[in-house]
């Protein structure tokens, strides 16, 4: 393909990403505006780009006319938590949409299954309907849900990775592998001070009642 | 209602003008990345001023727990053409739409039926389907198709009649419309030099080709 | 230049035209926070395509390494007004900035002297100091004033040119300018009916005074 | 003051947080533009609400009349970086504009001096030269340097903090504390890591060429 056909065949794409982002930033706005605790607390959003779409189909073997249907992460939505408990939250309140705005094709819970780099996030691939100038097409995006530990973590991890992808030794690998543990261990660790608090408020509130 | 309130009221409609918004744009960018001529010039959107819905329920006596069924255009989308012939593909663009991602109410054609005052633009009620923290609702939602002349006008009009409202005399409202057929000119000789360049190319093609 | 230098060439103009892009329309966000009329109905802003860059430097003989100096609407920023009477006041308030957060170079008046095509608008070169990652620059760009009437007519005009350059016949390019005499018109009839408003208005209270 | 005297008090901090906001996400931009590695991974900014602003100026004893001279955040830029050099490189790029088009007050390094609660970021105040509709004013703004880490941490202590408090016992701050210690030590593993690639590509590098 042509840059130009290349530019043409990511316009629906960048459309799903724009909408999907509009669309999950808006259920933030709700929980604010009603003074209430927002389980997202920021989304953001990406095309992939050109050299790594092709990069990642001759590594999967997907021929180029193939990749609108099996390429699942070229609309990418990430979504921010704070705690590892609003991932679900999340979860369920796109479940809800199943079906309605975007129908859900299958998901992978690498929060209780980390990978083994360490990686930690909910994946959810779904179809979305898009209206284009030639009629209604579904367009596969990724959703990714992950608590800004968990983002940081990978965030590093992907810079590092890209920068010095053929020399990392494995010893190094290691040492990643235990700084996402660090991370791991920090979620928790915040999760477990959450739960104390509300302990405390809860036995506040007895003794304040006697 | 508290000011507290409505702003909870509104949310939805802010919610569907920004999806409105970034699907009518994303219409003229996909004309643009094939480098094909756009019926959509730009796109604004808005929702109606707390003040302005409270004065319009008043002057039409609807209750104040009917207007999110009776007010139909608390969410307002514009959409500005060209040239007049534009109006009506983008009109043919919502009704491809219809049940698919909005549903057409109902609609107001006063291009060819302008207004006593003078007024012209394409007007679409549309129900449009939200996905908010608290299930599916339908939004009401007004769409307004013109070209940039009748806006002009429209604008200006709206600017005047605003500030003046109490004292304009019957002799400036006359004024007034005759401005609005000056607009209507100006519309009707640009579509007829676009006509008149058309087929001046065409004689140009048939003598080149003899 | 190869396509990858050209964008690293434009940087800097986007960034010119971002920022500009915010502080015009925050001109009318402080007047509207104030209850005030607005001399700026709206703004947009581009950079030059690099098609159309090459074009002008070709057709205007501008070596390559001198089109940051000598090409001045690389950057462009279009304000646009309701009345003819605005657009002075805007010209005042980018004066009053004169050696602030900008220098203006020049300025052409087509208002008052409009083109021989029939174009009307206000245009001011400006040189804007720009913090870049290596230092500061000094971006040459070109702010455009005018009504929405004159906006119109060179919308129109110009995506006429675009289509049909070729082939315009010299009758059609005398149709073009009764049509932009028929905008000017209308920009004249829609000022008159603002004083003569506001001259009414006067009356009105001299009668109520008695 | 009434809440309109309120947002109109508001508007420049706006406009600065806005145009700050422009400004920094270009770096990202231009680094980026020249496939570069960019210190700078998101910009977010912020006028502080309202209440907050009473709240803060009541516990600081500061007169309403003195809080745009002595409030120093009530404009905020927050600026996020992968690693804890990033944000020592951000400080150098903000010092280079220092006279330029924003003026340095001081700066806190609470990055080496980490608060008793654990915080860690670089805070510079600044103040920033704002062209408005009355001639120019200055505005105080803060600037929040941090990685993500410190982010992850200080975003977490401050939404326990907002929510709980009233209540919050010694052992459960010393527990946050703890957790502060973590997200330290995940930066300074990250940081060693890449250290540590670094050295080994160096090492490869050698032996490739023996």
């Amino acid at each position: 393909m042509l840059v130009k056909d290349w530019k043409e065949f990511l316009i629906p794409y960048e459309q799903a990403v724009e909408e999907l982002k509009v669309k999950f930033k808006s259920i933030r706005k709700q929980y604010r505006s009603k003074s209430e605790y927002s389980p997202i607390e920021f989304v953001t959003g990406r095309v992939k780009e050109i050299s790594s779409i092709l990069e990642k189909a001759k590594k999967l073997d997907i021929p180029l006319n193939r990749i609108s249907e099996e390429m699942e992460d070229i609309a990418g939505i990430r979504i921010m938590c704070q705690f590892v408990e609003d991932i679900y939250k999340v979860v369920q309140i796109i479940h809800q949409r199943d079906g309605k705005d975007l129908r859900i094709v299958y998901e992978k819970d690498y929060v209780k299954n980390k990978k083994e780099s360490g990686y930690r996030s909910y994946h959810i691939i779904i179809k979305y309907p898009l209206q284009t100038t030639e009629g209604e097409v579904e367009i596969l995006a990724e959703i990714q849900i992950r608590t800004l530990a968990m983002n940081f973590w990978a965030t590093a991890e992907h810079s590092l990775n890209y920068k010095y992808k053929q020399s990392i030794p494995e010893n190094i690998k290691e040492r990643l592998k235990k700084s996402a543990e660090l991370a791991f261990l920090l979620d928790q660790e915040m999760s477990a001070i959450k739960e104390e608090i509300i302990e405390a408020q809860k036995m506040f509130e007895i003794k304040s009642s006697i």
